[in-house]
């Protein structure tokens, strides 16, 4: 048994899902690993991970619409502002999803149903460099 | 320290929470540790994994309701449907909830407190067969 | 390749966010390793885990109103109330969070952000002991 741990960095362009299965099972195949267990941490409190249908764009729109709803823009809502408009909403949108994920690694592969991908969700308006820890335990 | 890997079908009879506690608590007597850490992957992304509450039923079925408020089905306010009505909001409800949990193994036992159960999440209206993928390393 | 496990209780004052962050680095601390993978499962259903900003205090009092309205005390919305008005809204407010955290550990610290801290969120009203599982594995 033994266990690699990594840093990975992702340039967002936009507010929304990034999908970064590519650069997860890239970091995962350099590993050599058959199986074990992959766990990846955000380290921030205005981006966050979510693992959501792959195929059709609609789903991911639809998600940012209504996440953008129950965690509105809403400078009368909140008493921090600090960075702006998007500042509170993007800790909330991050509460409501999470800042980590542990998936299981069988035969080489991450254990991904077939419509599955893994997406970092920027919260904020305006590009930021987001930086993930990885861990990966097994043989 | 050694780790096992196995995969578990659920057959959803309805949308909502079906506890599957006992059917963890199988697999994981079978592995005959003592000690780990347990990882429970849901690989698909329109049902979801929660720990809630497995004494009183009006807790899942309040539980339900109010996510059916929160993440509702409303054609009106989806661009994706190509499955229906409850295709959109299984999306949101599974981005609510969580796809993956991790419980520690104490002494045999998962380390759940006296009211904590795992349910699998349907949120979809007909039945359906999930797979989980399910990790455990210890000894 | 090693593991630890253990309990940690901790008293609640008040509902809402408890930064938990020092005691679990002491603990992760007394276990002498370098790298590996921590994970917390909180053993409650109306109490969950969240990691948030530790800066500016208004993120927290904004995220404590903000989750109020969206999983509101509100008696006429819920079939369950047997300890009282904030029974059903602690369960729910557990849902949207989460009762279980994976953080890797690197060069013998957490891989938390720079502005990241770890909070217990107690959704009662009342203080109440509440009890978390950790484990660590790594070497």
């Amino acid at each position: 048994m033994r266990q690699a741990t990594g840093m990975l960095t992702i340039e967002t362009r936009r507010q929304g899902l990034a999908e970064i299965t590519r650069d997860i099972t890239a970091w995962i195949d350099a590993q050599a690993m058959r199986q074990g267990l992959l766990t990846i941490f955000c380290r921030h409190t205005s981006a966050s991970l979510l693992i959501q249908e792959n195929a059709a764009p609609e789903v991911r729109s639809d998600l940012e619409a209504w996440i953008a709803r129950i965690a509105p823009e809403d400078p009368s809502a909140y008493a921090h502002d600090d960075e702006g408009p998007d500042d509170m909403p993007a800790h909330l949108r991050t509460a409501l999803t999470q800042v980590q994920l542990s998936i299981p690694l069988v035969d080489g592969h991450l254990a991904l149903g077939t419509w599955q991908g893994i997406y970092l969700f920027e919260h904020r308006r305006r590009p930021h460099r987001r930086t993930l820890a990885l861990h990966l335990i097994g043989e």
